[in-house]
């Protein structure tokens, strides 16, 4: 057997933990019993997740617990946690990666914290002056990647750019078979429409996309994101985090219209009963929980960020994520991809 | 009878023109029968025009065609249209607010020349420096009031301050029983969040909003614009674009699958014989024909957009939109909140 993935859990971060967070392992394990490739460092309050260990009967031989004093707060902001939470759950996760053998840290706590705590320990790449935060979005085809979804507001052409590589890296290394196609988000698709930086961004891009790291497709508009033509979707923080939470409200009001037209009458409802299989692969296809993840880029070792109210469920997508993240060599690609833009001149 | 309203329509502008925009007159006419107060200008071919008024049987009392020589065509940019484009259809029916007593003008053309040339001849209201381009969205409760959707791709607090204003007056002339509830688009909904124009905007509007012209919410995340707790949101051309193109986007991604979960098996079909009225109800609850029709605030006088690729139902709801901006008195409710801005000093 190769070395096994390793990857360390704050099992004390988002709601409901420890249990999600170690159902989460044990539904990855029961999924992946083939492969002994994986191992779980779990950082938090020991008793607590020994606990769940046995609710879940999970083999020692897949685990270490490694004790943690304290827990990040959703209410904690970057500076006192960096002051109060050295010993937290969520430090010690991502420490891990420095002071030990771990490939990759998964967190399901607070967002701002661990962003910051992340960059502070295992430090930016050089050539990357703003890491982002990258997202998986769903398209007609496959998935898209989506960066930056909220980590920096502003963002000028080297940002976008950089961007552009990391993302075009993630795709490649979780969707190995697909070709990775960058698109700008834009209010229009023409190269005179938008922002200054957008422009600038454009015709830099067309140049770099000549090394073959990605295929770019200039700009795209809000309604295309789902078509499928670009997997790799690149924006500043501030218009990427609008776009994804508006597509999630919209999504949630759409659903819930849906369900309340569904339950309105006695002949609607008996309709479930024939539709049940049919919606039930609707639901399935469009369950948040399978895009669950986001992933720090730009930073010298791989975190991921699951959502902090998501269900076990939710949890192991985030840890399959990471699994793919690093079978698919993720940090070597967006290595090489940077060098890409340096060769030529940035 | 009171003086009808008086609504000037390019007849010729859209996809499918004059037929869809006739057939709406015709739709509004039969929906609004009791009423006889309202009457069209219809700018354009007079022969195409005629024809489709004889296929649709509209009586003459209703309407009075105006020739133009030539139409905007989609490529024109508005630096063409100005010069090439003095006698089309678009440019007469906004003219006529100069030339004659005209309320209100609306076209489905080119976005861009209807912009540029209603701002060239209407003038831009003295204390507004950017006009914007207003939309409907709706929400849980009833309908939003969204903008700037894309005339501006940079707005500074003056630019968003005015759009509360003029987006508080369009929601209180359409929707009087509500309360304007004004909310600014963010990232977080806490006061620190977000860009310096933003939270320069939100200490401005906090204080301005005592003035009683609407109720301010502060931050709105994207994920809650169909919460219906505010209904008036603000934002820059860029982000505002960005958004609604993305909701229209998600809209189409999740019914496209909700339509080919329904057809895909058997049984699935059989559930739709069931749930055919709750369905039914469902899509016209969300049909974005409902939605056509978008607003130039800031002008001295008011223009509306319809989608161009509407049909004539989608065509119907955007002289409905002109007929009740007109009835709601916009433009005495614009004048009057401007005024609440510039007595405080602004």
């Amino acid at each position: 057997m190769n070395n096994p993935i390793i990857i360390a859990i704050d099992a004390m971060g988002g709601e409901n933990a420890p249990n999600k967070n170690i159902e989460g392992v044990s539904l990855f394990l029961k999924k992946n019993k083939k492969k002994n490739d994986v191992f779980f460092k779990l950082y938090g309050n020991i008793d607590l997740i020994k606990k769940e260990i046995e609710k879940y009967n999970i083999s020692n031989e897949h685990y270490k617990i490694f004790p943690s004093s304290t827990v990040v707060s959703d209410e904690e902001t970057p500076l006192t946690a960096i002051k109060n939470s050295k010993d937290s759950s969520m430090w010690n996760s991502i420490n891990s990666q420095i002071i030990s053998n771990t490939n990759i840290t998964l967190s399901a706590g607070n967002t701002g914290v661990l962003f910051v705590v992340s960059r502070m320990l295992l430090k930016t790449i050089e050539s990357v002056s703003k890491p982002a935060l990258a997202g998986l979005w769903p398209n007609q085809k496959n998935m898209n990647v989506v960066l930056d979804l909220g980590a920096n507001v502003e963002c000028d052409e080297k940002n976008l750019i950089d961007f552009s590589e990391m993302g075009a890296a993630l795709h490649k290394a979780l969707f190995p078979e697909d070709t990775p196609k960058v698109a700008l988000l834009n209010i229009g698709s023409e190269e005179i429409k938008g922002t200054e930086v957008l422009k600038k961004s454009y015709s830099r891009l067309k140049e770099i996309s000549k090394n073959g790291d990605f295929q770019f497709n200039g700009f795209i508009e809000g309604n295309k994101i789902t078509h499928g033509e670009s997997n790799v979707i690149i924006t500043d923080g501030f218009t990427g985090n609008i776009a994804l939470k508006t597509a999630e409200g919209t999504a949630k009001f759409i659903t819930d219209a849906l369900k309340q037209s569904l339950t309105s009458n006695i002949l609607a409802k008996i309709s479930v009963i024939f539709s049940f299989f049919a919606l039930r692969k609707f639901k399935e296809k469009l369950d948040p929980r399978k895009f669950n993840g986001a992933i720090f880029l730009g930073l010298k070792g791989p975190v991921v960020k699951s959502h902090g109210a998501t269900d076990a469920v939710g949890f192991y997508y985030s840890i399959d994520l990471c699994y793919r993240i690093i079978k698919g060599d993720l940090m070597d690609k967006i290595k090489s991809n940077l060098s890409h833009i340096n060769r030529d001149g940035n």
